[in-house]
């Protein structure tokens, strides 16, 4: 099972992903990032790319839709709290491009 | 547009609609439902079925997934609250048999 990251590992991984537009949430050990698209088909198709790819690491988002906009949460439920799973998740997002 | 629903013809959507699972929400003029699944695969499954409905409409729900968890909302932006839209994607949900 993947471990809390804590201290310095914790810190950088924040750090790194903060370039990517992943912020930490309050109030839990978490990271969230909002996305836009044109409109609900390129979201849902977005959305598909982000299923297949969490399904294959077994590890899923808690994420929300709105027509057109995406929030994405990421965080390891097993672990309470953000783990190495999410930060990767994160990096694979990021490389989709949006 | 649609317009939105009032007095007698809003009680009666919201009767018929409480006998699928469906609640008015607090704080808003929506109607919320929340549907568990087996697992990701099967919520997603079902997820994809209701946007290609939604999208065939050009009505579609504010909605929330955690793993095997999906929270809709229904409410119609243009009017500012609950019309027919949202009764007839409701309806139409029902229809997967979840």
């Amino acid at each position: 099972m993947a471990e809390r990251l804590t201290g310095a590992a914790r810190d950088a991984a924040l750090s790194e992903l903060a370039d990517l537009g992943w912020e930490a949430t309050e109030g839990r050990d978490a990271i969230r990032r909002n996305f836009r698209f044109r409109d609900f088909n390129e979201a849902w198709g977005w959305m598909n790319r982000v299923a297949l790819i969490a399904e294959s690491m077994n590890h899923h988002p808690e994420w929300t839709n709105v027509y057109n906009r995406v929030e994405v949460i990421l965080t390891t439920h097993d672990a309470k709290g953000l783990t190495s799973l999410d930060v990767d998740l994160a990096l694979r997002i990021g490389k989709l491009g949006q």
